[in-house]
């Protein structure tokens, strides 16, 4: 079967773990790296920071980024435990862009512990956990990963803010900057880094992601669902640590700080497939797979 | 209503065509550059270059790369004018990466014409033709346009290539380099910049991409329809010159050398909206928008 891209194959691991050149073994694939890495390199995401939005098509589950964002975290639980999602609605599906979920009415009261508040930027103490790709950027002039999430920083500020990546969950806002986490955004499209320092981002999807890229898009402006369209309805919103163990989905991410992850990075980097005629030889920072696996098997 | 990207709204362009600053006149957005675009500002892609991909859903308008790629865009001519595409099916969605169209059992005979060809990089004539853009880029030397596509340059070797942002369309390819145009692609996620110089680019979608972006992900190995997945059948391929006038897509694509181009560029660069707190003061070529419009409306 022909294929426009080969997947992801590299060179013999044997060359570099072995003296002898074994240049007939098998490709080690990402895959291969990632069924031979160490338990220890893998973490299991607390489920108090887990949240469980449950659609008609299945379960999206959303990692909260609670040390980054910790007032964001603390609104989205509260709604999510005030069944403030529950019965709302997708409501905007903008093709290269955004999913959108809020109460687009305006009628729901939020509770009283919700406070707006502005985290464009991480946590004092960020600076110290963030782990430095050594590939340029665009858009800021350090890039690598904060508690597992994709992240920048500036090394005169030292401060340091979650990117704008596939896959990513943000708190939209109006004018002013402030925001409560009760409209929650995912992105679909290519990264749009525009976005950072100028939203809050709080999370990423780690499982379902299809569930939400592959809805109808928006005929509205901007992606909003037109009249006519019908909205994906949210069944509920909950944190993991609320359901019973059964009714939680098992899931494991790979450290970002583990020596597979290196592995990946490093193959990811520098194509030696012999599928690849031109090596890039850089990595773009949404272009880094942050590997993600359900031990359960669903 | 709250959203979490207030739209393409930017300063007032009053400032910058009127002597007499008036701060409260209403912000000038890209819907409103491009409403004020002068029609020479706009192309009508040849009808010889434009193919239809008829699909159940509606109809996906591409727009050849033809002096890009003079090869693939003959081949893939002759093969949709052999009806080779009509009855195939979408084989393969990948979430965050593309989706593929080809003929999966390779039982379907190629038309004698059809020339296997490696086309990685672009005519010999292209670096005159390409149109540089100021800003920087991760995996090239320099970036811009080429024939309306996003491209790439090598100031060493003059050579220029076609960049794999969302909604371009490629030539699956096997190894060795060679490939026919038979089995295609459209990239559906984050741009994989890794692929660019590893596979011929043949052109872009111009309209009906959430057609392709939306379809459901297939459950197999990276994206291909697993059994019991029912594949999208492909009504027919056709090139735009062969349908009777009436049975056209009437469609205009925003000139990449005009000054309203240059507008929309400035516009999305530097964000000068109120609601923008960080100003990106860059942009990726992959972000970069490509107006389109159908003045038929449909």
């Amino acid at each position: 079967m022909r294929r426009f891209h080969q997947g992801l194959v590299l060179c013999s691991m044997a060359i570099v773990l072995s003296p002898v050149l074994d240049l007939e073994a098998k490709p080690v694939t990402v895959d291969d790296l990632l069924a031979g890495a160490p338990a220890a390199d893998w973490r299991t995401p607390n489920a108090e920071d887990t949240l469980y939005l449950e659609l008609p098509q299945g379960r999206v589950v959303i990692e909260l980024a609670a040390a980054a964002v910790p007032q964001h975290a603390a609104n989205i639980k509260a709604l999510a435990r005030a069944h403030y999602f529950d019965g709302l609605a997708i409501i905007r599906v903008q093709d290269n862009y955004g999913v959108q979920w809020d109460d687009e009415s305006h009628q729901r009261p939020l509770p009283p512990s919700i406070k707006p508040s502005v985290e464009f930027t991480a946590d004092a103490k960020a600076a110290k956990r963030f782990q430095l790709l050594p590939d340029r950027d665009l858009y800021a002039a350090q890039v690598g990963f904060l508690d597992g999430f994709p992240a920048a920083r500036d090394p005169r500020t030292h401060s340091v803010w979650l990117a704008h990546c596939y896959g990513m969950v943000g708190a939209g806002r109006d004018d002013p900057a402030e925001s409560t986490g009760a409209e929650m955004y995912a992105l679909i499209g290519n990264a749009p880094r525009q976005l950072d320092l100028n939203v809050a981002l709080v999370g990423r999807v780690l499982k379902g992601m299809e569930l939400l890229s592959a809805l109808p898009r928006g005929t509205g402006e901007m992606g909003f669902y037109a009249a006519g369209q019908v909205p994906t309805p949210i069944n509920a919103m909950r944190v993991a640590a609320d359901l019973p163990e059964r009714e939680r989905t098992q899931i494991e991410v790979l450290r970002t700080d583990s020596a597979t992850f290196r592995a990946v990075l490093d193959q990811r980097r520098d194509r030696h497939e012999p599928w690849f005629k031109h090596n890039p030889g850089v990595i773009d920072l949404c272009n880094v797979p942050l590997p993600v696996r359900t031990p359960g098997g669903h």
